[in-house]
């Protein structure tokens, strides 16, 4: 019989697709111009140029029958080693290639670092606001999702929460930073904390509590942000990383897990990766993705665009008196609703044609989500759009 | 704490791979030319031009936001419409785009098929010989697999004792034809027998037992073996696809699942493999290699050298004395063990350097596999060893 847990999952509303396929709809009707859709995390910036020159390059010189042979589960070697190669590289570690495993985007490496640190039944703790996917990707691996409630005056961590949910049912705590869809990064202070707590706790508790660090975001990073390297403060990190915003290469599902090679466990957690992977019918991301990604990984798409935005939808929003945390990365904003109920607002902001996503599906009621991952038009056309509704609302 | 699941799957020793990775040194030892590897079933001619040609062709001519770009979680609309316009195609079907779901090779797709039709705790009945991985496929999917004994004198099915092990706790039945490793075909007497019996059973039963129809050999059929288009047959039948063998892009882990047009749960079940994916961390395969797929999805690599080297090694080792059931597709073969321990047969081949693999693993003791996707020098260089090995068991 067709699957009960699966077809239950079908009445969650997508709502950011819902908001996405109104705006499609709506700009039929009254032209796309007049539609300021900010409802989806889609890269607006081409892949550098390096990438289509590189799978040219490959295509042109590599053996076809090698190119696009099978890659041993764990991942190309030469590629594991450039991708260890850019981490020492880019923020002083020892990483070695056997430390990393390639796999189908961050959601691969998620799916393959849940599994691999945890048992089912265990716990695993994240902060609000948070991408929605880690509930089913938590539920997929047999695993309980605690969430601890934002800190919603710096979006950095709650610690006294965070501290009261602990326990020692708790196998892995799961971060994101850049974070979607705050924006905000997690500094040095606050990861420095975390990292005593989970040490200090994990003594307690007689078991480490494993850090997964969820990085898509990690090289949009605006100026004078602190951003630290969150492996470098906490040894048990597994870091679960994406080519899909940096190198904007979203649809070819390229990553990879690194595991700190400080982490005790770190031999095991990467040996048992490919027997995760034989149960999830998942094998490794395209070879000739790989190949592309290890050649270069040191390189982005052009990505201050992102900070652009920022700069002017921040600044604009803070002056018609809409309260934001400042974004310090990514290309989210996560301002307070201008009332209670962010729905009720989001859908204010539609019958204007403003698309911005309501705060509760990342967890955070009372905020909304703005994707300014859009052409610097498309802000400057919405602005009077979002003056229009603080005046409305007697911000 | 590491997980015990994975951890314990480590003990299962992969005799494949510890056959290649033998192969490997001793040919450092005594040289290349003199170790007859026939383990591995890795397509030995390259992908056809018209795969490189068509991905140079979508770089230089696609938006590159476009072409890397996030795809639909079902797969990209007009891949779905190739795929399912070559399959009316080739087999007189009627195949819509909204029938066809992009999976990472045929691992995704046998992930989603099995996800989808059964809940946890479900029984899945396979047919010795099998693909090994089937056990961990189904294990990762919460479900009991459950072997028919195989029907050595013809591979076909043991209609026999499969009759005797259906029972209502049965919700899907995995078959794979061509064969991985008997490398016969399922004739249509066969499949239409197999057919009336799910369809009476399912009757019987009051829920449908779905055919999940495994066919990443589906292209490599010799001549004048008759192999039906198997959902053609059973209106419950949802087929596995993978492009690795037939295009010979085994590392770009491009497939597909094919729902029957006629099956009564197919919208449901297409609209399900979604939510499957959010909770195994897999968000199809890459758009590049949709993109290529769709365009050169009715060509392959030059397939014949495999009937060329099937003809060759099945004279020889039947005028030898081995017993063996000629195969209709595939690039693998099955003989009989001179002796019964496979295990030991295969240990004595080794030690003159000729590598195959013992039925045991395919769940079909007394037989053992050779892998002839290889150079047709190699087959002829290793006949003299199958001719010694056989004088030596008196055959």
């Amino acid at each position: 019989m067709i699957n009960q847990a699966y077809t239950g999952m079908l009445s969650e509303k997508d709502i950011i697709f819902e908001i996405f396929q109104y705006s499609l709809e709506k700009a039929k009707e009254v032209g796309p111009e007049n539609i300021y859709d900010f409802s989806l995390g889609n890269p607006s910036v081409p892949a550098p140029a390096s990438v289509n020159e590189t799978i040219s390059e490959l295509l042109a010189s590599a053996d076809p029958l090698t190119l696009h042979g099978y890659s041993p589960s764990f991942g190309i070697m030469e590629v594991r080693q450039s991708i260890a190669d850019s981490l020492n590289q880019n923020f002083n570690c020892h990483y070695q290639a056997s430390d990393i495993f390639m796999t189908i985007g961050a959601a691969g490496a998620l799916a393959h670092a849940l599994r691999a640190v945890t048992n089912p039944g265990d716990e695993v703790i994240t902060f609000a606001p948070c991408f929605s996917e880690y509930k089913p990707y938590t539920a997929g691996a047999g695993l309980k999702l605690t969430l601890v409630p934002a800190d919603t005056a710096s979006f950095q961590i709650n610690f006294e929460a965070f501290t009261r949910l602990l326990s020692p049912s708790v196998s892995a705590v799961l971060i994101n930073s850049p974070n979607n869809p705050s924006g905000v990064v997690y500094s040095t202070e606050t990861i420095d904390h975390l990292a005593r707590i989970l040490t200090e706790k994990s003594l307690e508790y007689g078991h480490p509590i494993y850090l997964i660090s969820d990085e898509p975001y990690r090289d949009i990073v605006f100026s004078g942000t602190d951003s630290p390297y969150i492996a470098n403060h906490y040894k048990d990190t597994l870091t679960c990383y994406s080519f899909s915003k940096s190198l904007s290469l979203p649809g070819e599902r390229i990553g990879y897990l690194a595991v700190n090679p400080e982490c005790e466990e770190g031999k095991c957690i990467i040996e048992i990766c490919p027997q995760i992977s034989r149960t999830i019918g998942q094998n490794g991301p395209a070879s000739l993705m790989q190949r592309t990604a290890a050649r270069v990984c040191m390189d982005t798409a052009e990505l201050s665009i992102y900070e652009k935005n920022k700069d002017i939808l921040y600044k604009a929003l803070s002056d018609y008196g809409y309260y934001c945390v400042e974004p310090g990365g990514t290309f989210y904003m996560f301002p307070r609703s201008p009332e209670p109920d962010a729905f009720a607002f989001c859908e204010k902001a539609r019958g204007k044609n403003l698309m911005v996503v309501p705060g509760d599906i990342f967890g955070c009621p009372g905020h909304f989500r703005i994707a300014y991952c859009v052409p610097t038009e498309r802000i400057l056309n919405a602005l009077p759009v979002f003056k229009e509704l603080a005046m409305e609302y007697g911000l």
